[in-house]
Formats: C-alpha cells, structure tokens, sequence
C-alpha cells in the first residue's frame, strides 16, 4: 500500500517532511478553499485539548469569554492607522448580501480590536465597569498569498483575549500575566519552551504600543512566533472613544491588551517533536495516550481480544485515554505505523504468549538515548506504572526540546558577518547587542534572511551585556535574539 | 437608577418582554454588524455549558469532531438544485479578497454539506472507510431580514454533525438515534421538553430526503424549531461524486444525515422558562448556581464577609459553581435584582443574625406554586441540601414546561375553521389530520398564519387517529401538528 511508504526524511527535505507527516498522520488536509485548509478529527483532538486546556487557565485568571461578530464594518478597521495599514493587504470583503450590494462592506475578521472596544465603548461608564477581561474562541482570516498546513493559512482557528483597564500601568502588567499563562500552558501541555522578549517596532503588532513574544525553536532551526501579548495604550480607545469616569470623577481613555494563539501551536508541535516515523503528541494532549493493539489470527483470538478490553478497561480507571484497535484486514504491523505517525506515546501489544506469561509488551513513541523501545513487563505491573510513565514521557519531551533549543542558541556573535556565519553553519537564535536602529533590522535581513525575533527576556540574557550593536555601529542598548522564521 | 426599571411584562407584550430581558440579564447585546449580536459572557457561559454536555453526547455516541473551511466556493453550493434554492437569498458573499476580486466569488457558509461532502468523497473509498461520523463546532451565517437576539440573526453558533454510511438503513438510524440524543440534551440540561416529528416536503430542509425535527413550545404558545436531523439520502453524495466500493466490489453513493443545534436554543430557554422578574436558568446550565449576598455596611462586615466566603467554599466542594457577590456601592437589594433577571437558581443571604443564628436564607428564583421563595434554614443543613435542591430545581422545571405543553395542546380538531379558532383563543399545538396534500399547508397558513410544525412522531399522536384531513376534502394520512412559529 501507498500508505506505507516511507517519509521523506527531515534531513532530506525538512518542508516535505513536514507537509507529508501533517497529511498522513490526518491532523489535516488541503481543501477545495485555497488557502484554507481542513482540520481532521486527529489534528483537531490535539487542538480541542489545547484548548481545554488553556481555556482553564484563562478563566482561573479571571477571564470570561463571550463572542463577537465575524464581520467588521471596514470603516472600523481604517480608524486605528497603523492597524489599517497592518491589515488591509489581507482582508477577505464582503461586497454582497441577501443577494444585494452592500451600501458598507464588510471584512472578515482578520482579529477582533476595532469591533470589540466599539462594544467595550457602550458598556463601560465608570471606573467601576472595569477591569473587562474578556476571551473569545473563534475563527479569523487573512488572506495570505504563501500559505503553509497549520503555520499560515487564510483561515485559522484562535482565542484572542481583549482587555481594558483603568491604568496604563494595570494593563501592562495584564499583558506581562497572559505572557506568563502563555509560557507555562506551552511548557507544560505541548512542552514546547519558547525564549521570550519584546518585539522591535518594525515586528511588533500593527496598532500595539508594545508586543511581548513567545518564539519557539523548530528542529530546523527557525524561529516560529508561537503567541504575542500587547499592550495596545490608548490607541484603539481613542479611535472607539472607549472612555471612563475616574474615581476623581475625570473623564479618561481606557487601557487596552490583546493577545491571541492560535492553531499554528499544532504546527509547533509537529516540528518541535515529530520525527521520521511521524508525529510526537505529548501525552497530556494526545486524544489517544495509550493504543492497545491485540494481535488477532490465531486460535486464541478471542481470549486476546478480551485481555485488550480488559487491560482498556482498566487503564480508562486510572484516567488514561486508550483506544484498542481491534480493526480485522489491518495487518498489527499496518496498525504500529499508523499510531507511530500519528503520535500515540505508548503501544501496548498483546499477543497469546503475553497472556500465558501474564505480561504486557510496552512500546514507546520515543526513548531517551540508550533506553530499549520495546519492554515486556509483568502486566500488574505495567498497567499500575503506566500513568506515572506518561507523566514521565511528556517531562522528557519537554527537556529534550529545551535542551536542543539551548544548544542551537549561539551568544557573543558581535558583527553580521559573524551572525551570517553562525546562521548558515545552522544555528537556530543568535543573540547578539542592538542599538534600537531599525535600519539594522532591515540590513540584517538583507544579509541574513533572519528577523529580529525578541529583545529577549532578562532570564534569557547572556551573563554580560554586549556592549555594542550588532552593525558595529553605536553602543548597544539590548540584547536582541535573531533567527530565520516561520 | 435607569437599570432598576421594571422589565415588560409577558401579558403585556411577549417580543417586548424577550428583547428587554436578553439585553438587561447581558445574554446578548446588539452590534453595529447589521443583523449579527454580541453574546456576553453570561449568555456564552450558559452556551458553552450547553456545548460541552451536548459535545460530550455526540461523543459517546461515536462522533469525532473536526473543522471545515468558512468560504464554500459558490458552484459548490449550486450543484444540488434544491440546496441552492432554499440558501442563495440569504448568502453573504465574498467577492475581494487579498486587495483583488476574486475569479470565484465565495459563500460564508450558511450550512456546510457541500464542502464536506467534496472533502469525504476524498477520503472514503472503500466500505471499511465507512461510516463517517464528524461533528463541527462552528459560525454560519444566513442573512435575515428580520433578526431577533438568539432566535434569527445573521450570524449564528452552532453544531453541525455530518455523517456518511454504506446504507440507506444505517443512515436513517444515524438521524433518528441523533434525534433522541438532542431531545434527551433537551430535556434533562435545558428542562426544554419538545415534540418530535418529520417535516412535511415544504417545510423540511433544502436537500434533504426527510428531516426530523424538535418543535419546543414557548410561553406565548408559538413554537420553535429548537433542532433538526436530516436524512439526505444520496443527494448531496450524488453532486459531489462521494461513493465507495461495497463489500461484493460494486461502486455505490454513500447516504449522508446531517444534524444541528443552534445558539438558538438559548432563546429557547429564555422563552420557556423567564418571567416577569427576568430569565431563569436551568442549574445544569447555570454558570452560577448560588449567588451568596454578604449583608454590607454594618459593625460585623468583616465576619459577614467571612462567612461569605466559608459558605462558597462548602459549596464548591459540593461541586456547586458560586459566586460571592460582595460588590461595595451596589446595595443588598439592587445584587438581589440583578441575579434574579440573570435566573441563578438560588441565592444566600448572608447578615450578622443569621451568623448570630447559625442559619443561611435561602431564596429560591422560583418556586412550586405553594411553597416559599424565602427560607431560613440551618447552616449546615443548607450546606447538605443545596446540591439535592439544585437537582430537584431543574426537574421541576421541565415538569412544569412539559405540563404548560400538554396543557396548550389541542387535539381532536376537524376543520379549518375550528384550527383558526383553536389558534385565536390561545393554544399552542394544534393537532389535526392531513392529507399529506401541500395546499392544505398553504390555505392553513393563509387562514391562521400557523404552518404545520410536524408530522408528529407516535408517542404525541392522539389516541384515536384523525379519520379526515384537516381541509375536510381527503383521508387523512398522518396526523400532524400546526402552530404558530418563530
């Protein structure tokens, strides 16, 4: 069969690899819509426990969701100036309706501001009508001429988050909060450890005074911008007359953030994980933790099937998600390659001889080096360790990648050419000192294909500060990390 | 204040009554998006609590979710001759895209058959690819030209399952057994108990073979289609060439059902269950459940507030969702109205006596008629009984709705005439016979303004089936069920 032929491997051709695993691990498929693509019930189990996930997070933080309109007048979208240039190149336009001319067209969502603070605008009066901390689950589009499965597609799936409050300094920390949620649900659910700063002005979100990034490193060794948090001031505010009565009874402009991530977090782990068998899901957000495969044919068959459902039954009792794959004219080995690709961290296999010896053969997604894949153990013992071996499977996914990230993460590079030597000798962030020019983005870029990723986080600082710009040119005044990206 | 301005009441003016209780609970809120609403934090809290009940039905009963593209492109949706008549008026198109027209304009889905069919054609190619069972969680859109909150705008929440199968049999099942499932969500989470029937050809869905539907009756005795399932035979599998190799090697089309609930139904439970004092949310769905008023202002603040906070504590260890409502500058009285237009099934009030007492108030939103709203129970046995209250609170509330349907429905009706009448003096269903004959349907909706609901399903059927259609002219075939509708 077709299906069994090999992935291209992610040392030959690390795009096609990509492009191969996400259509035939079924997290997604290209669809008759260009530029948009369908989301499979694998890819989208992945993404509903992210959003479990996260949701909880969001609302023990005091966050609400609610939902607001998919159409945005496009006069909305031409106040805030910076965020009309921002995004008008990608609108999608609504011109007909009802079987009319609109008077007004309308846009697609590309994200939320402008029609969210016109709402705001209505409910808030007083100081007393804030903070709203407000979320939204919802589809967005932009209308991208390159688009990639999961990483840039027309239409994606996302939460935005949009707040207001009575200080600029209230916001701030807001925004700094959700970066800190961000950080954890990554680390702690895909197990994905993103290096975390400021954007430049030139990256930073069209209408925000100031964007907080996540950026994770891919096994490629680029850069993808997993989630932004912003502090947008009073930007949008004046443009939605978003004001409030302060408790001395003035009249002031709310303070708003945003911060939004998105569907894109799957492609992410696709590229932190996967690898030439498939896919890696990490445990807490694999639909499936654990697939029992029993190995039918022989005489015993029925007692064989009925040990898979018992084991099943049990392993659901400790609050694993199993699925016991009993599937007739698919050959045990057709069955391994598929829950390979598609991820499942354990295969607990079952044959006869395993029942008369009473244990199980456990198989690992992935091993730390010089740990066996395949183990047969006692099956008492198997089935009470299990859990605690997810637990122990997903740890291990997460130091891995912080370990690789850390590792393709080049310090002390203090000219572009030493950054365009580092770079196409593989490195993944390269850090270097920045004098704030953005002219220097712009001749790096030219050079080097690589973006100014962040200015990066204090914890993420080299022991000395550089001391001068990257061009050699002026003193440095931040520590910035560079990388070619998604 | 403006806000403590009593709502319309019901006797006086039912629309006037919905459309104030909506805005003033913030389930909803208009937008400067012609046709489409917001849907605030409590009206989406008691959505999603709804969504992850039903979602957790539809996946117990094998149903995976998964997610389709926004933009249909429009020769899709015209290729199935009666799909595209009953959903061209109401298309919202999009034309531009990307700064330039587009070559081919695209639908905003107003439903998404056509595009998931043309995907599952790709995917099935064989029997055992089938049956399909997906399910995705999604906005529509259908511009309306007459819009009311919840009940029929432009932009719409819902769930629409879509499934494939190898037989005409296995996919009538599949709509009937997903009936049964939306009409148990029905009952036991919104206490919503509908009749259940086939749609008659003019009314059912635009493609399909048959549709069942679920008719809920509301307080001013007009009825709502609360949620539909459709067998659509091969006609969309037909159009979009989705057939799969049988077992014995033949090529044959596969039969789809499609199915969906909208965010409708959360004007249903307003409808059904609100009064005079504002809506009353059944506690399955309530994001909060106990609401506990610390008694403000006097020497004793501090304990009040103290025991505030014990009581929630209690209750959520119960599993009861609380909120502490200790706001400063609002007073006792002005928290008391608010929850109650919001419908939280209970509230605590919490003085210094009652601490002196060791004893909680308890009111109950509603009561049977005969019992107390208010009582002052021992603290720890309020503690005890709340979950226990909380259950028999929600069960009364679907008896007394099932009663008020039973009590509003008339049967035995012989002619056009007696329906008029039936309808004038205030009934909500009226059962009559029918010929199966569409004219009837026209000349009734002519005549009475109501349009046949349903052919009912058995166990609403009256004890004597109807000898005569309701037009006096033929047999009768099926006895069906008429009303007024939303």
């Amino acid at each position: 069969m077709a299906e069994e032929k090999k992935l291209t491997a992610r040392s030959e051709d690390f795009a096609e690899w990509y492009n191969e695993v996400v259509l035939r691990s079924e997290l997604a498929d290209y669809s008759p819509v260009k530029g948009s693509m369908v989301i499979r019930p694998w890819g989208y189990g992945i993404w509903e426990n992210m959003q479990r996930a996260l949701d909880a997070m969001l609302k023990e933080t005091g966050h609400e969701n609610a939902y607001f309109p998919l159409l945005i007048p496009m006069s909305f979208i031409e106040r805030e100036k910076d965020h009309v240039k921002g995004f008008a190149p990608e609108l999608a336009v609504v011109t007909q309706a009802g079987g009319k001319e609109l008077e007004e067209p309308y846009a697609i969502r590309p994200t939320s501001e402008t029609i969210i603070y016109a709402m705001y605008a209505k409910w808030v009066q007083s100081y007393r009508d804030l903070p709203i901390l407000m979320n939204q689950w919802a589809n967005v589009m932009r209308w991208e001429m390159r688009t990639r499965l999961f990483l840039r597609t027309a239409e994606f799936l996302w939460q935005e988050g949009h707040t207001a409050h009575a200080s600029a300094e209230e916001a701030e920390a807001e925004a700094l909060m959700i970066l800190g949620v961000y950080r954890k649900f990554m680390e702690e659910w895909i197990a994905l450890p993103p290096m975390t700063g400021r954007k430049s002005d030139t990256e930073k979100f069209a209408g925000a005074v100031s964007t907080h990034t996540l950026e994770a490193l891919m096994q490629d060794n680029k850069a993808l911008q997993a989630g932004t948090s912003h502090f947008l001031g009073q930007n949008f505010a004046k443009q939605f007359d978003l004001k409030f009565q302060t408790e001395d009874g003035r009249e002031e402009y709310a303070w708003n953030t945003s911060w939004g991530v998105s569907t894109r977090l799957v492609g992410a782990l696709v590229m932190c994980h996967g690898d030439d068998a498939g896919i890696v899901v990490p445990p807490k957000l694999a639909p499936i933790q654990v697939v029992v495969v029993p190995i039918l044919g022989g005489a015993e068959e029925a007692a064989v099937r009925a040990k898979a459902e018992t084991v099943a039954k049990r392993l659901r009792a400790s609050g694993v998600r199993v699925k016991v794959d009993g599937r007739e004219n698919v050959t045990a080995g057709a069955k391994y390659y598929e829950w390979e690709r598609k991820g499942v961290p354990f295969r607990v296999e079952i044959g006869p001889k395993d029942i008369a010896k009473e244990q199980l053969a456990l198989v690992r997604r992935v091993t730390p080096e010089g740990e066996k894949r395949k183990a047969f153990v006692p099956e008492a013992q198997a089935l009470d360790q299990l859990p605690s071996k997810l637990d122990a499977f997903q740890v291990e996914l997460l130091h891995a990648a912080r370990e690789r990230r850390d590792a393709n993460t080049v310090r002390g590079v203090k000219s572009i050419d030493e950054l365009a030597e580092a770079l196409d000798g593989g490195a993944g962030f390269v850090l270097t000192g920045w004098s704030g020019d953005p002219s220097v983005e712009a001749e790096v870029k030219e050079r080097t294909k690589a973006t100014l990723r962040a200015i990066v986080d204090e914890e993420f600082r080299s022991p000395t500060a550089p001391a001068k710009c990257v061009s050699g040119k002026a003193a440095s005044i931040a520590e910035v990390a560079w990388a070619r990206a998604y």
